[in-house]
């Protein structure tokens, strides 16, 4: 089998990259190693940049999107004692829209299989080869049966401990990381929000956001250590803990209920360089992780595959090869801004550790001046609905 | 002798709220520990922030400093090759006024001399009493001679080494402090300055900055060891590794000179909380330290002095303590947020040995941030010129 290009993972950014291929005129196939069901019930993040949203509507896959997705026009960040909407709409005239990264992945696929694209789940075994030479190729093994697909480019679209970025020889890759000394205990319950936007808590126990991912579905996260164990977390235990960082205004409307999923995430930053190596580019979580704070994840591979449509689209177009070139320190440029605003966002709302008296206070300060000052104000809007791209 | 307010240190602070005292009808009295002209002499910062201008104005202390000083209506902040410059009158609508603080020191002595205050040089072994009691007292040496002065209240504007801070039981003190691994390695000229505005420099080799104190006085800074020795640096290779930092632009421009001044200084950050003491009151620096990247040393003395001022006018007013209760925690709001814009305009401009590549890369994006966001350049804009009192 041939391809112009070929697609690892059939999380949004291979299926959103597929899309932009497909509607460029360049034929591509997407190969997924896990099965549908597993991929459309990942449950991943939850808020989408006004961006993302437009790019969606503009590939036909935002339909369900507007009907259930919840337009959030602002948020709240709480700490010692105050609490401090950010007013989106006032402060870039624009907003960001809840909606679970699971019912976008279901969208995108149902459109795909419509469209009749040529998706592959289960793939077995992926393997690249010939990424240093001009003909690439991948082989796999669909239902025992070993398969090979001739290309002309791949696209790394399967995260960190995928197959892409692990093909290409470490050596010859920078890698930039940061361990956060703490994770995210996190719990998803069918029951109503306590808020209607969201809330950031720092609060002396540690952080704590209650988020949705609907009007009868919520997601709560709390702090807590990286090692924690989650046996050690009954239900009630984690209410209790949510209630007491939320402060008594907000826990006094949590609506408790069993929990659907809970899960202990470490928090990581870490961005590889370059994005790119022969034929095989990387894009979203292959080549970056974000701390959950600020959402930042799922848009920023939403923007590297503009990009790279982008770029293949001025190969094809052209048979040039600059656009191509340039596709690593275009994305990086606007990647490291999201990743400055992540981890910035964490130190803001989160309590460390090591942190000592002086760190706290300056904590506090900077808290302080974003409600103080318009301008600060406007960088943490500016950045959480997304930097131009 | 007997007085409402003993200041102790005739320092931009201490002169100034002896002035702002003293057209408010409240008698005081300044005891300086040095000579007047060593009091005149000593180098010191030389960026005052609009409010401060617009203070001295309404003191009567402005005529030189509007005849001689420079107005800047921006900066130059140099990164990887690139220049960006700060309009301050486009993004905050002010500006800030190049004086040196030795000139402002030797106008408000001046000042003090012509209308007959009661100002002290030379007052040997300053030691405070009964600062717990409502009837503190000072006493010294003049001269030889042994001195009292019964008053109301004491304000200690004689910075983080003197008698007024240690005078307070530490154990009653909360030092916030954070020491940095770097110093400045200053150099004081009679040479042209190499440009009209200042030009922070992020260079390898570390930071650089170009200052000046008058069109024919340059004043430069480089990074350095904290440990770094004078006698290692002739003044010809300061000039040379000032412009290998500078960049080739900014070299071609620069006038060398003989030093008349050279001095490394270490950088450091400290609070002191609180603020006050029974009847002594703490301004400028004897209560905060700022590193000297942003200029805001001086400016936060003569807001803390603003403060008081009102608070002891309130206090003569009325005959309640409400407003001098307030002192500390209302300079403190303001303090720490210019502590905390130091403490990352430092970080932003320096490089710091202990970096890994992924701060390294973060502070670049940071950069890069602030030159592509208007709303970021003016949170930079509007911490330079001076947060609202």
């Amino acid at each position: 089998m041939r391809t112009s290009v070929a697609i690892i993972g059939a999380g949004p950014a291979g299926l959103i990259l597929s899309r932009l291929l497909t509607r460029a005129g360049i034929d591509n196939v997407v190969l997924e190693r896990r099965s549908r069901a597993y991929v459309e019930s990942r449950i991943r993040a939850g808020v989408l940049e006004p961006g993302t949203v437009r790019l969606l509507d503009e590939l036909g896959a935002a339909t369900r999107l507007h009907r259930e997705g919840l337009p959030h026009e602002g948020f709240t960040v709480a700490f010692d004692g105050r609490q401090q909407r950010f007013d989106l709409q006032a402060l870039t005239n624009d907003r960001v829209t809840v909606y679970g990264q699971t019912e976008l992945t279901r969208d995108l696929i149902e459109l795909a299989v419509a469209k009749g694209e040529a998706l592959v789940f289960e793939a077995d075994d992926v393997a690249l080869h010939g990424i240093d030479s001009d003909a690439p190729y991948v082989t796999y093994r669909k239902d025992g049966e070993a398969k090979r697909i001739d290309c002309d480019f791949i696209a790394g679209c399967d995260g960190s401990h995928g197959v892409s970025v692990n093909s290409i020889p470490s050596s010859l890759l920078q890698r930039y990381e940061r361990i956060y000394p703490f994770g995210w205990l996190g719990v998803l319950a069918d029951v109503p929000p306590c808020a209607h936007e969201l809330i950031y808590c720092n609060h002396a126990n540690g952080f704590a956001l209650a988020s949705m991912r609907s009007p009868t579905r919520s997601r709560y996260y709390i702090q807590c250590a990286a090692t924690e164990k989650l046996e050690d977390w009954s239900d009630e235990r984690f209410w209790d803990e949510l209630e007491v960082r939320l402060g008594p205004d907000a826990a006094a409307t949590v609506t408790r209920g069993p929990s659907i999923e809970k899960s202990v995430a470490p928090l990581r930053s870490l961005v590889i360089e370059p994005m790119q190596h022969g034929r095989l580019f990387l894009a979203g979580d292959a080549a970056h992780i974000v701390p959950p704070t600020g959402a930042k994840g799922l848009n920023l591979a939403v923007t590297d595959v503009i990009y790279l449509a982008e770029a293949l689209n001025g190969f094809y177009r052209n048979r040039n090869d600059a656009a191509l070139a340039g596709y690593s320190q275009r994305a990086l440029a606007r990647i490291w801004k999201a990743e400055r605003f992540s981890w910035w966002f964490t130190g803001l709302t989160h309590r460390f550790p090591d942190a000592d008296p002086f760190q706290r206070r300056l904590q506090l300060a900077e808290l302080d001046y974003l409600c103080s000052s318009r301008a600060a104000a406007t960088t943490l809007a500016e950045n959480y609905i997304g930097l131009p791209l």
